[in-house]
């Protein structure tokens, strides 16, 4: 896609190198609105939360009305970092409003990288005027690529949808890569949307989004000290302002939301770290949606059934013995597992089942191999109890994941 | 150590290649007493608990004081076998029974292996015959071979008390290597003693053995479907009967029983599929010992905390990011770190502060190094609420695991 293609009306964005990845990478960002937003936004619920996170929060309930963007650093989390981490949020939300014109309290800040660790304070002081003089409406891919960390590409996507007879607009960037799991993870999103809508209601909207996409992914089942999900609001599109979630406009606005949400959750989990393949597991038949949720979320966070996709290993037995131990409803005797897989979306080798009634079938090894080892491997479990439903997105466990971890610092 | 060394009075054990095992390996092991023994058990609380859980829970509810022993294979778990695979379990005890001479129901079953296949019936039951033939009260050693799957080494400790005038002996053989986590694990074990004891203090005593030991321990964060510790007791030591809790002896018996259980709990984690670290984690200062305990093992099962183990890399901040996500009562600012490691135990470095109120110390990172490097490393997080405490053992993650698992059937 070209550049162009992600602009939405009012906002720009940029991102340069300012010294703080070692290697000279970009790693400062910026998205600015140049007219006040509304903003929404869903953080982390690690009990270690890291500087920019409590800066965050703090500004979103002092004004979640009139903001002008955020400013976005990657290779240094800022996290258990004290007072004098809070400062250095602090100090950098002030200084781009200061080079942006804009008033006190109006910018966000976030951090990704290593925990522990103070902001280079001065390579990222010095950086601010050079970022602020990049923005621009097509300075997305800029943006996207900022913020990566062991990321290998940058995660942005748009969407647009009619509303009141006006076209809304809606762009999203996010990285990921390590410690993904529900409730957030080293997670970061920004979403800037001309709508117009109450902030209210742009809260609620961005907290159904995120529940049916971010918080439905998987990699490590490790949730990070800085994640959050951005959304800015600048109502440009002209649209009547939004007001009631009965409005048929608010389930337009959220529906292409989530769409956004989804496109860009599904990106991090197949740019997962060290992952080579793309996991689905659909839960069903659970006494309720949060049980299936769980019980999806305990197969997802297996290392032994990831492993086990890792090797193309047909090994259904470890997707059970997951399900019983997820402390959910479970009856054996009526439990039937399903699997498909193929190259990409669209193109999957017909359905197997492998068990019925908590036993395994007579099917052909070689067919259950066969769907184990395409790329996409879709995992279908039905508990028959009742009618709780949970999809959640994961990947599998390599060799990969591992000397990238072990080795992340150095 | 000598075979001799393992004898209990009145036990006899032996460990036969059955052909269940595709590489010719020992697979078949029996432990059984000539005089009646009493029983106490712990199994999985997986909800889709294997043929042989169901078979032997029936069982000790049945007949707790007169039991004759154990019949444990590998290379098969037995599990999500359905009927079929619940008479398999059934007509291995029986097989055992009238090859022992032995009453009905007085014979334990235990599996392990792959999940979701039958039992080899034929080459099960012809093996009957050769291990009954081989049992002898040196035969140790080779049961706790032929109880393996993964593992690399046998697991077989023993230990002696005096308990009125009387010296009590008791052995003990486990199987681990994968699927390992608290509330039991692909974990077999089983235990012998001539001690004198009423069944329900037995049942007790094992409880506390197990939960100060096997309950601490974590590899990978999965429990299996098979997990079980079966305690006999024949008598025979002569002490007079411990019929109370409060009886000394009582004490003496359980602090024996949970060193034995501690001291193949750890052999499974040294022995841990891929493991390269022996890790110690302990919390204190939380607001009770289960707050502890979990924040302890959600360290303990971080992939990302256990690569950094792998990797020698000193990134405590994943270490505070697992205990922020544990969902216990922390305060950060009241949060210490310390490290220490060694190339054996008791042989360690000097603990070293990385963290206290929250945020890191000016520690020498090359200290910090020194001491991930090490194969043992103990990790100390002090929490400053309250009074609550606990320690579990675990590994780090490695290529090993993963290649170990991405091919377990192949």
């Amino acid at each position: 896609m070209q550049a162009s293609e992600f602009v939405v009306p009012g906002f720009d964005a940029a991102g340069v190198a300012a010294g703080i990845k070692k290697n000279g990478a970009l790693d400062l960002a910026l998205i600015a609105s140049r007219v006040p937003c509304r903003a929404a936004a869903v953080f982390t619920l690690n009990r270690f939360p890291a500087a920019p996170v409590q800066y965050d929060r703090r500004l979103l309930a002092f004004n979640p009305t009139s903001v002008h963007g955020v400013v976005i650093n990657s290779g240094c989390a800022n996290a258990c970092t004290g007072v004098e981490g809070a400062a250095n949020a602090r100090r950098t939300a002030e200084a781009v409003e200061r080079a942006l014109g804009a008033g006190d309290q109006t910018i966000f800040v976030m951090s990704t990288g290593v925990i522990g660790v103070q902001l280079p304070m001065d390579r990222l002081l010095d950086g601010i005027p050079a970022v602020v003089q990049q923005l621009r409406p097509e300075g997305w891919p800029d943006a996207a690529r900022a913020i990566m960390t062991t990321d290998t590409r940058p995660k942005l996507f748009t969407r647009s949808v009619q509303i009141g007879g006006e076209t809304v607009r809606l762009t999203g960037i996010a990285k990921g890569a390590g410690m993904i799991h529900p409730n957030m993870a080293t997670m970061l999103s920004t979403l800037a949307t001309d709508v117009h809508m109450a902030q209210p209601l742009l809260q609620q909207a961005l907290h159904a989004a995120v529940n049916r996409s971010f918080n439905r992914i998987s990699i490590d089942g490790d949730t990070s000290t800085n994640d959050t999900v951005l959304l800015l609001a600048n109502g440009l599109a002209g649209n009547p302002e939004i007001q009631e979630s009965d409005d048929p406009a608010y389930g337009a606005f959220v529906e292409a939301l989530t769409e956004l949400c989804t496109e860009l959750a599904q990106a991090i989990v197949r740019d997962g770290e060290g992952a080579t393949k793309f996991v689905t597991i659909q839960v069903n038949g659970a006494i309720s949606d949060q049980e299936a949720h769980q019980a999806a979320n305990t197969i997802a966070t297996s290392p032994l059934v990831k492993t086990a996709f890792f090797g193309n290993d047909a090994n259904w037995g470890r997707i059970l013995a997951a399900v019983g131990r997820a402390g959910i409803q479970v009856e054996p005797e009526k439990c039937a597992l399903f699997v498909s897989g193929g190259p990409a979306p669209g193109q999957h080798l017909p359905e197997l089942q492998l068990v019925e009634a908590g036993t395994p079938l007579p099917y052909a090894e070689a067919d259950a191999a066969e769907r184990f080892a395409q790329p996409e491997i879709d995992v279908r479990v039905e508990l028959g109890l009742g009618q709780g439903r949970a999809t959640v997105w994961t990947t599998d466990l390599s060799h990969e994941y591992v000397s990238i971890n072990g080795d992340y610092r150095t």
